[in-house]
């Protein structure tokens, strides 16, 4: 157990837009709502897994939605304490602690809110080890656990328990409400025991965030290069060096879907990349070959001060970096694939390590090439 | 306190089926399904509202979703039990009866299932006092009863209590969730005291079904005119006869929308009525004038048998009647009106009762002739 203070919030909220691959909201009003509910009522205890006993009670909480709607639509805070309060009331025992459900963005901070809220902990954990747009798309899933029964609710005061045979409606009928209730909505789901949260979820997240923050934090002061810091913190590869030429990007069914293209600079220069994106970034590729595809993650960092760049904020004429980083070892089976490999994503594209797409081609120089090269 | 058997929802499902003012849901379904529980668990016990105790629970059930789908996906009655009993159990405290919430259609008899699985009685009353399509359209809405806390239920098992902020939010969620669970669902709704029930609803609505739908058995039994016995019985008028031209439906958003063009027959030759329906029949208008308008009901009868027809069963050559009935007075104020008149459904035609139009027209013949004459 240790406290995660006002100032710790900043190293795990940049930590978390690099691994938010563009999406999971954007990560600094995650960021604001927990350093304002930290400065209300004190720092966050977060506890390892390990601590959990095995039948204590935890509840993720998280905020849902097109991350396009929710820079327009600040949540108060209130509202995610809500979610968690109707969960609990309606599993009718007390929930030790919360914790996030994605690694990446805003809802690597936003459980701090009702940590700090509520004087709960918060768990050294999530269920993603990064980023992804659907429910469904959490290591529990995998296991078994079911992500309800949930809560959703809204700023307005509606909110609503789901109760699905599996975690693919959990997303259908989230993912309407979340639409009827503006694009954004505030939910408490997955309740978990401590035993399934130590079998069934990535460990360490907050730490793992904290790290990488303090990564580019000390690059910066020390004139290092953070996109190598980026990379060298994350077993990550550089996989092209570019300025956006394109983008376009809609909000549909409750997502920011879209894609950027990239004119090579550098070693690049005459390249041309495309990063398609559903909320995070999803293949990366260019015209004759796929770089790297979910569930490895894509970064887009700035090229200058590796500023995490979100699928939202990304403008013309930006300068990048883009790194790939091997994702969970869970969601490269073919149990995993089957929920967030490119197929799923509506692309007939084979999934690959990205550390085998970098060996095997020959450009592994940024990283550790693999056993296949 | 009443039975009612087997044989009395015949009658009472006929009469559904002429409120139901062609939406609603096809009756049969709700009467097939009805009998089956009944033949199962024994007759119904039907109590009078006043029999019921200021603090008795009344947990209305019903269907929801678009008419033309649920004929093709008839419920098997345990998931109507599935959302009493999900209702139940987040109220915390026992329900002394089920209720329907329409007087028309499918509606009126499916909680005839709740009750005879469950073994409680049915009140004898209904919140609309006809058949509307949307949620929040129930008298209990107007004197300030809240939707909610509601259940809403599918057949593959899954569930959701919803708490809305006003009853326009729990249509909107609710419709949302009809549609991902396949455009039919099964809810419970509107839990109220026996207090609320006493005051806020239409009262006595079984007993009038039963007592139209005997009316049209007996006139074919006696070779009577079948649409002149409904007439009568209902405080109606004949306002077109006619033949099916034309219909037009699509299934959108949950509902089942269209218009039907009538071509006159007899005293209407020449003529030609257009009838626009969201579910139910809404507006009957000639080329130059409208003959009604909800939340006044619009029938259309076979002509020969008097067999109520649904929007979904109309088919071009039925030769039909139109009657028009006066809605239930609460409708008939301005903020009945906000809710259920024609410009809440987008028609720009101001509400008359029809018994004025009927009246001030001069063909109030089929009828008693309004003040206004």
């Amino acid at each position: 157990m240790r406290r995660i203070t006002v100032e710790a919030l900043d190293d795990i909220a940049l930590g978390a837009a690099v691994l938010g691959t563009g999406g999971g909201g954007d990560p600094y009003i995650g960021k604001l709502m927990a350093q304002a509910a930290l400065r209300r009522h004190g720092d966050v205890e977060l506890i390892d897994p390990h601590e959990l006993a095995d039948d204590d009670l935890v509840v993720p909480t998280a905020m849902m939605g097109a991350p396009t709607v929710m820079v327009e639509k600040i949540p108060r805070g209130q509202e995610i304490v809500s979610a968690f309060q109707a969960l609990e009331a309606h599993l009718g025992r007390p929930v030790r602690a919360t914790m996030s459900i994605e690694a990446g963005g805003l809802n690597s901070t936003t459980p701090f809110t009702v940590a700090a809220e509520l004087g709960i902990p918060l768990v050294d954990a999530d269920t993603m080890g990064r980023a992804f747009p659907e429910l469904q798309m959490c290591t529990p899933t995998l296991a078994g656990v079911t992500a309800t029964p949930m809560a959703i609710a809204d700023e307005k005061g509606n909110r609503a328990i789901l109760q699905t045979i599996d975690n693919r409606w959990t997303e259908t009928f989230a993912r309407s409400l979340t639409v009827d209730m503006g694009c954004a909505a505030m939910i408490a789901i997955y309740p978990m025991t401590g035993r399934q949260v130590k079998e069934t979820c990535v460990l360490g997240t907050m730490t793992v965030l904290e790290e990488i923050g303090k990564t580019i934090r000390r690059a910066r002061l020390v004139h290092a290069d953070p996109i190598e810091a980026v990379r060298a913190a994350t077993d990550g590869f550089v996989i092209f060096r570019g300025k956006v030429t394109d983008i376009a990007r809609r909000t549909e069914t409750g997502f920011a879907r879209g894609e950027a293209a990239l004119a090579g600079t550098g070693d690049d220069a005459g390249q041309t990349l495309r990063v398609a994106f559903q909320n995070e970034f999803l293949v990366a590729r260019t015209e004759d070959r796929v770089l790297a595809t979910t569930p490895d993650l894509i970064c887009m960092l700035d090229a200058e001060t590796g500023e995490p760049i979100t699928t939202e904020s990304l403008r013309y004429g930006f300068r990048v970096a883009v790194l790939a980083m091997p994702g969970d070892g869970r969601w490269r089976t073919p149990a995993g694939l089957a929920v967030v490999g490119p197929g799923y994503f509506g692309y007939d594209i084979p999934y690959l390590p990205v550390e085998e797409r970098m060996g095997a081609e020959g450009i592994g120089s940024d990283g550790p090439s693999s056993g296949s090269a």
